[in-house]
């Protein structure tokens, strides 16, 4: 079934191309793997890169993270996310705006390529009490909130990937929810595509998309900055947490890699898994072997 | 909270413009409510109008559903449904081929406005073992079947209205997953814009869309054929059967209708509601009260 056009990179031979996105496996059978433990596991099958998340990193330290990043020589794909650009009152602003600027610094301690933005939905509806239903509006805050971290993120040589997330989070997690739309943000933020605001292609969230291999395309090389995978499984249990194993579902990522690679995309395939009741419930260390196998077949 | 434009209806005064799809009744505590019955309690509370399934007319009896919606006076907003056009084997296909020439005979008997298209995603997905991996093949096969019953439909006099289904069912249940998409297969196979072939507007699986309104104002008066409603739950459980009532989500739905009725619609709002947990569990009649009750306020 898997498709391998002529131009794309052959994955069959090793796991270069391989990142962990360490949400994959933050909570085996319940419980925290911590974050420099997962680095450890990682370097130790010789895969060359994670993305991390803030939250993770927040435990176990920010330089203590650097350094055994360093000392792994592993490197970032991503970082883990910055956003939730939505409000409801000026204070939230504030907060989003600092919590913001922090994530760019740290994004920086990192190294990382870029910092993922998921940029956030009706403000409260995640806690499941929406302030409003004007999606118009919170998209409106949305472009103001990519806008300002923007400048800043210039200063820093940061670039910024803006996520578009399944529909299906339209409401409670992100307002961005095709290609097309994340991309006329970033033309109107940066008309020139200098590179400083991009997009982060994750195939659960694109996959069904009928004009996805032309916005593809109309996003080109420099505004393609990240690319994530994992599979989407029918039937699906949960809208969060129940995100499958390249392989076990629908998604033709070999496809979707083909358009991503013949714009130049030349980074890695990063694997990024939430799953309450198959992967989280395994050893950490056969889900990092399972994602390198499942690399080299079905991505 | 509620925008209501200028040229919207007054849905305020009374419930003339409700329509019932009778899934949003069809179980209610675990048990089937026959058809008949449903037809009865919407009569009894001056209902106008219903949107019957199939499976539920085939065990009413095609005729005796007939006959009860004169006795009536009710008449239908839509069919549902028609579709499912995607296929792995030629047997398969002869098989959709024939049950959409009942759809249509049905429909026609009923005296339905239009046969509403589920068009199917991959084959086979829907009982969890997906043929392939092939969406735009899928998306081909949908083009050729709705072609072909265009044909049949025309000369019964019977519109097709194809149902843009949420990118969550992208895999099992509808590859057609924007208004934009559909409204491009309705410019292919029609493209005098007759009002053969049109769209029915679901808010439930078209709120989340950026290009929503300029896609209804694209659809225009001849092809917007059917405006149901529903609404988005934060947090929603379940992928299918978790949809809200009313002024229980996020949907902006006096905006939507705003932008349908702008267009000159001037048809039923038909409530659709899969409810496993809420509304099935609760007495028929109360249901049907609440969606009057709803209908006035909220839609």
């Amino acid at each position: 079934m898997a498709l391998r056009p002529e131009a794309v990179r052959d994955f069959s031979q090793d796991h270069r191309w391989l990142s962990i996105n360490t949400a994959t496996v933050r909570k085996q059978h319940g419980q925290d793997w911590p974050l420099l433990e997962i680095l450890d596991a990682c370097a130790a099958r010789r895969i060359r890169a994670v993305s991390p998340w803030r939250d993770q990193v927040a435990v176990a330290g920010l330089a203590a993270t650097a350094e055994r990043l360093q000392t792994h020589g592993l490197t970032l794909s991503g970082y883990c996310r910055g956003g939730m650009f939505t409000y409801a009152a000026a204070a939230a602003r504030q907060a989003a705006r600092d919590d913001n600027r922090r994530a760019l610094d740290e994004a920086c301690m990192l190294k990382a390529p870029c910092l993922v933005l998921v940029v956030g939905g009706l403000p409260g509806a995640l806690s499941g009490r929406a302030a409003h239903r004007d999606i118009a509006g919170a998209r409106q805050q949305v472009s103001e909130g990519i806008a300002e971290l923007l400048a800043d993120a210039r200063e820093r040589g940061m670039p910024l990937a803006i996520e578009p997330l399944h529909p299906m989070y339209a409401a409670d997690r992100s307002s961005i929810n095709t290609l097309e739309q994340a991309l006329d943000v970033c033309d109107v933020l940066d008309p020139a595509r200098s590179g400083a605001l991009g997009v982060a292609v994750d195939v659960y969230h694109v996959w069904w998309d009928p004009k996805l291999q032309q916005q593809i395309e109309r996003a080109g090389p420099k505004r393609l900055l990240a690319f994530h995978v994992c599979d989407w499984l029918t039937p699906t249990t949960d809208l969060l947490n129940d995100r499958g194993m390249m392989g076990d579902g629908v998604i033709d990522i070999p496809r979707i890699r083909g358009w991503v690679e013949a714009q130049g995309y030349a980074g890695f395939s990063e694997v990024e898994i939430f799953s309450t009741h198959n992967w989280w419930q395994r050893d950490g260390c056969e889900v990092l072997d399972t994602c390198i196998e499942r690399h080299r077949r079905w991505v």
